[in-house]
């Protein structure tokens, strides 16, 4: 099979899209063949927010059912996958929207919430992320894990503090994920993960998604996908072939006020980088691109096999084990 | 003039108190002449529930108008003592009311609430409280204190963790206070201060009101007025005799599902700690015994003027510095 036969034949995942949500980005996901993806419904929103959100991904789906289904369980994968469309996996990068109600995470998982990650950026009730001084994951948060592994919910620690990640990870009964990271030993950055932390969470059976978001990557926007490929191979030598998958974080259709609300603590307040200007590697300029990241994989030389398992059965042996169908 | 003439010719300040509202107390905050009181309208509510809490205080307050008077300045301290009402001053023992909106202080400042304790014995979005490991004060707590200090808002520091609480000192530009705590030179507890921080906090220009709650006192349940006098005396000798004033922790008219609310994370979370029975010192029992204080402060030694200063006048020159008139 050529590269493209391979990529049509494979489950694609990715672990990580915020993007625009209209029929645009839908026809590219289409386009790019991609089986399924945690596309962000929360940042900074609080519980009602989050819902409206919900809301309004709900209507987005059902509005392009030509093009998407929703996914609950990872049946719902291989039926998107059986039917060609794309999988909307709903997730959130921050659990403020759980608020201070344990209760509000059994709510979120019945409305199709499987990935949610514990802090964005800065400290919340659960714990703190990492663009500030991280002081541990809170009381409140062991208890929010312990709900979040009892209802079957992704606990995802890539903008999660190093103290925080941690204690994520030695407290869950259940496997935990980096969805969307780069290696720090290519590029020193708050964002980016050590070999030691990449290796803390695989030695605890947890997972690896990696981006190719630009001021991450050593290249920067001059990057290519093979400097994507290389921190993908960079990150596979630590955590081994089925512990690693992809989380893109695709942005494509925001603009400038989008990135100014990432970028300020509760989406307005103080200021907590910048990203300066976002362009995607060459080659995966958009999630229509996707095609030419398998082709990439394997021109590298990684197997088809490997490549099969990076580009989507890991992940959705990982979402199995945590959702638990 | 004798102890019950010095005590009705005294501005009389409880810097905390968090009893039943009704009709029933507020008849014995007359009795105990009490001029003004920070009463507690919010410890896990959140922005809504607050509110609400607002609005019953208000009613109150209207519908028991020959006691009380709202205090929004200290000329409204001088008027209830003028009228011979008591003054209710708002107050929240937790920042959580804020939720993630920085301009939520000003809407509650003008709400007539001046005085918020940063942190409710766990982590909230500003630092943590003092029941659990504690991280220090988060960037988003920085923004909350600056902003305490632009509308005039007093940063309480009862509850809170001692790494949050050094640095809420440390970073407010205005005073800040422990409204109701114990030293832990007399007993060793989470709620109680020790020596160095009770030190820090006043040559920071700082406040300690002192509380008399029972499980935080060396003599427990058996404790007296006497007892509560040692306690204030302690402090006393650290801070001096500016810094210094009563903030008794009253909490009469509650019954046990008011303590479990207190002691469980978010109200209804894990357990925090067993508070076990509370009986207040023997001759301090009810807000309406505030009298004995004065004349147990008498023969201890302290001359009128002291009382004076400790029984409120430091209280409301606090108050002035902070709130601006």
């Amino acid at each position: 099979m050529n590269a493209a036969e391979i990529h049509d034949k494979a489950i694609v995942i990715d672990g990580l899209i915020c993007a625009k949500w209209n029929r645009e980005l839908f026809e590219d996901m289409s386009k790019g063949k991609l089986t399924a993806a945690n596309c962000t419904v929360s940042f900074w929103e609080n519980f009602e927010g989050t819902v409206r959100n919900v809301v309004e991904m709900n209507q987005l789906i059902d509005a392009n059912s030509d093009l998407l289904l929703k996914v609950y369980t990872t049946k719902d994968i291989y039926r998107a996958k059986a039917e060609g469309k794309t999988g909307v996996m709903m997730g959130f990068q921050n659990a403020h929207a759980f608020e201070d109600q344990i209760g509000y995470v059994q709510i979120f998982k019945d409305l199709g919430v499987g990935i949610v990650q514990m802090c964005y950026n800065t400290q919340n009730l659960v714990g703190t992320g990492c663009y500030e001084r991280d002081g541990g994951l809170s009381g409140y948060g062991r208890e929010i894990v312990a709900e979040m592994n009892r209802v079957g919910m992704l606990c995802d620690l890539s903008h999660v503090g190093p103290n925080t990640a941690k204690e994520v990870i030695i407290e869950s009964k259940k496997p935990v994920a980096y969805s969307h990271c780069l290696p720090s030993g290519l590029k020193e950055h708050p964002r980016n993960r050590s070999d030691e932390e990449l290796k803390f969470i695989a030695d605890n059976g947890g997972f690896v998604g990696v981006t190719m978001f630009a001021p991450f990557l050593k290249a920067g926007i001059n990057a290519t996908i093979d400097d994507y490929v290389e921190a993908i191979q960079y990150i596979y030598n630590i955590v081994g072939e089925d512990a690693i998958g992809i989380g893109t974080d695709f942005t494509q259709g925001h603009g400038y006020d989008f990135f100014e609300y990432l970028t300020h603590d509760k989406g307005y307040a103080r200021r907590l980088t910048r990203f300066g200007e976002i362009i995607n590697p060459l080659g995966m300029r958009t999630v229509g691109d996707f095609p030419n990241l398998t082709e990439a994989l394997l021109k590298h030389g990684f197997s088809e096999r490997q490549v099969c398992k990076i580009m989507g059965d890991n992940w959705v042996n990982l979402l199995r084990e945590v959702w638990g169908e």
